[in-house]
């Protein structure tokens, strides 16, 4: 009775497995949908254990994102999700940021976040959140979190893509070498507040 | 000078907001792609605080799933993202279950939950997830969650869709009419086994 | 005349031809959206028939799935389709199964057969079609097919991916190394029938 | 013991259904992804009986075509897949055609077909398909099919969409007001082919 | 003869529009993909000629946007594509800026334009484009344009939504009641500074 | 103060470059959702000045189409748009074809074009378009442009795929060799005419 029962099972799912998941092969080729798919793949593959350890928050913004998106986690590739760990010491700031590539959902671990995103029609929503509080931000759109507490805070946030991407608006202006007088013409800044920046963030121009 | 300016602004903004976000309005017509757009939002449609209470586990499955999909957080409707909180006792669990429409992404918060899934292939992956592990479960295919540990445990998973969908094992067989024979026919179950679980589970037939 | 005619086709149509079609090239790289493309590809690659012969039903489920998905029939890869054949000798049963990522629509070709699936709500939604009758399965659901006649009866089902995936319940839980600790826990199944279906399906553990 | 059950269910499953399917509502508003979903469904929804007749080949090109389209079978809306029948008697002919919005697959239930299509780079790909035969028409090509035997022939036809749309090369063309002058320019087709061609599919001007 | 023919057209064309257009009812619901579909249409709701005229550049920015979205052009709703025209007068500029929703491709019919965009990795590409010139800004990036000639310019820009949004980013930060001290912690301008172009851009707070 | 904020971005930046943007390795793998991304990248990726010159339209006619699809542009691949150049000569045709994987959007930088296409349900959709006039053409389906007015004609068509495809009808019949005796039953035109445009066109059989 066995033989015709593996028989079967050597039909219908010898080929199935690249349907399931698509683990990213950092090493091989990338294309528009991600990573190319590792050949062989154990349960860690799907386990990642990166954001356990609370983010360094000695820096310049009392924060850390640290964030497990296809290229810390490859298990995510391909498959529409992703996660990263925020932590702000007491006065910390993610600062003004977008993520081209997806929406997100923050839920507030520890303390309490001053979260808000701005829409296309320029009109601000923003609320302070409480543990165990959920609040959503619609893709692309320019968002920040404050931690609003006299505590450090933790959140978890969850994206619509395994790449989510992430431009943090300061660093975006101030820390390369687009030409002051672009930024001026560009976002009426004043030159000497973009060049006071630009000293803070290392840009240069 | 500021007449100008507005008269940009009222060119530039006047469509743009439902390329935004798409609250969902419950009460209007649905599609394929979710429900319809509310025509007047606030901050607190971004905002839910329905995950923010321990979930009731004194249940069966000592265990509680309390969700924030687009029928309970209207944000995220349209947004391709949605969360959920999963509360386990000792002994708790999660039974095999898949979501139709979504991959998963758990992140512990608190205790020791034992995590796995089962792919097209028939194999096993499964670990032991310890506070801030994350493990990923690929869309469609049959995982569980137990608490392993000797404390009440909590986790987040966060899903690929708005609107991922449940389908629980036991309830799917057990918990409705399906008739024994099919049940039996199609799972090579006893009847017995069957009928003792329609017994526990309310099912019929 | 010719020469400008043909100078425009080569400019057309000089690299139209990636926008077409993908053959899947399963020698190459795998990417989430599947297999690379074959570089030269003929008639031949468009067409197969691996489906034309009835499947051998000499087996405990007296039944059998053949299979034209991007690894049988790599056609399809990037097409957003594939089709596979049931046979159904007379007491033959295709078990309670999903597909991880597609929703599927059956036409009976021959015989009389009884399908259902069961929905998120737990609903039962079963039916005996005849020869022509169509029935759709969407995706990610439990489903199965009997043969509901007195003679072999054969299908086609149709999948909205070309690699739908196919996870059968019963081999799923009983046919690999899964604890039966882990399966009575979160499926409330007794060890006793747990045990007898693994020693029928080959599992371990 | 049955109360806690049943909240677990009510709390699960109370939302979930939308997830699942969406059957067409053929009377509500209808968006780009399909038709508004139906409130209350039975597995009705999910049959349909209206390809288990032969079409009627009693027509000028001995065939017929019979849609399961989302406007005739609303129970795929929203799913990605539809299914039609094809009818091909002795001298029978799909004249050449195109669906928009979806690949093809054909399964060769009875009979000999001649099926082919033209690539983006003029390549004509064609061949005699026997019974049980598959072949994958690209989405977007001209294609066609034609009984090459000396019996009725009989087909069905799937679809990576629940709407593929079918237009016909000559009823496009010859079949409508479309000026002769415009279909003389654009198609470097004679006058008079044009105008025999009208008389015969009913066009004007 | 014309009775099948015009048969087979009944059969075959009485459901099929649906899949090859939407034009959007403006006064329909609107959901995640889309306005409803308007019921009647005609050519006239496949063109469109208000991006024919120049727009208005006596403003500050000497420059105007004149969008062909789907709130403006109904006709490409639910197709996955929309248009703009951008008219730059000497010392004309396109601020610092996103789309949400859909990547650009940008064409100069006239004049000089200094186009660029800032990546993820913070990098800046940007480049002076001549007439003729094509440029694309990838999908949720900002990024700029400047008219960098002694002459009026025009472009047409592309999009890859029929509803890509657009985020000025002066607009988001200066132009609403975002408290001046949350811009501070969130983007490290100096308090001076935002108030100076809340003055300009008629923000409060 | 400086450390910390680069061990921040090279935390936060470090992997998210392929969210943005996939330029095309076009010696690189391809697979279904377009080419493999190049390593480096720089503004000349994402620039092209290859639709500046005025096509060639000393041909048979009168017209030329330069497209700046993934394989002459590479930077459009992977992100959902590209576009392409139409040039008219007085009595230029662009002749009736589709595009099977994308829409179109069409603007008239110069002279008169007549303009339509046909839908599923057979119905034709015409008009003379004026300069800054723009017409969209739904996927799939056939249309045509046709200089209608005494001057040479310019036109920018953008499409909602970066490889959208291109099928000119009467290439795709009479410029290969698909037989003579297929064509006629497909399409019902005479043999004579057949032939005659295979000799324009170059086919054979």
């Amino acid at each position: 009775m066995f033989i015709p029962i593996f028989f079967i099972l050597s039909i219908l799912f010898s080929s199935t497995n690249a349907a399931d998941f698509c683990v990213g092969d950092l090493n091989g080729p990338v294309g528009p949908a991600g990573y190319s798919c590792k050949k062989t793949v154990t349960v860690n593959d799907f386990v990642y254990s990166g954001l356990a350890a609370t983010g360094n928050t000695s820096n310049l913004i009392k924060a850390a994102v640290t964030p497990a998106f296809s290229a810390q986690f490859p298990g995510v590739n391909g498959l529409g999700i992703s996660i990263a760990r925020l932590d702000l010491a007491v006065g910390g700031v993610i600062p003004m940021h977008t993520h081209p590539g997806a929406s997100e959902v923050l839920v507030v671990i520890q303390g309490t976040i001053c979260a808000g995103f701005i829409s296309s029609a320029n009109k601000v929503y923003f609320k302070s959140l409480n543990k165990g509080d959920i609040m959503v931000f619609p893709q692309g759109l320019l968002h920040f979190q404050i931690n609003a507490g006299k505590t450090q805070s933790l959140a978890f946030v969850s994206f619509s893509s395994p790449d989510p991407g992430l431009q943090i608006l300061d660093f975006a202006l101030f820390a390369n070498d687009l030409p002051t007088d672009i930024i001026e013409e560009t976002t009426f800044l004043d030159a000497a507040q973009i060049k006071k920046l630009k000293g803070v963030l290392g840009g240069t121009g």
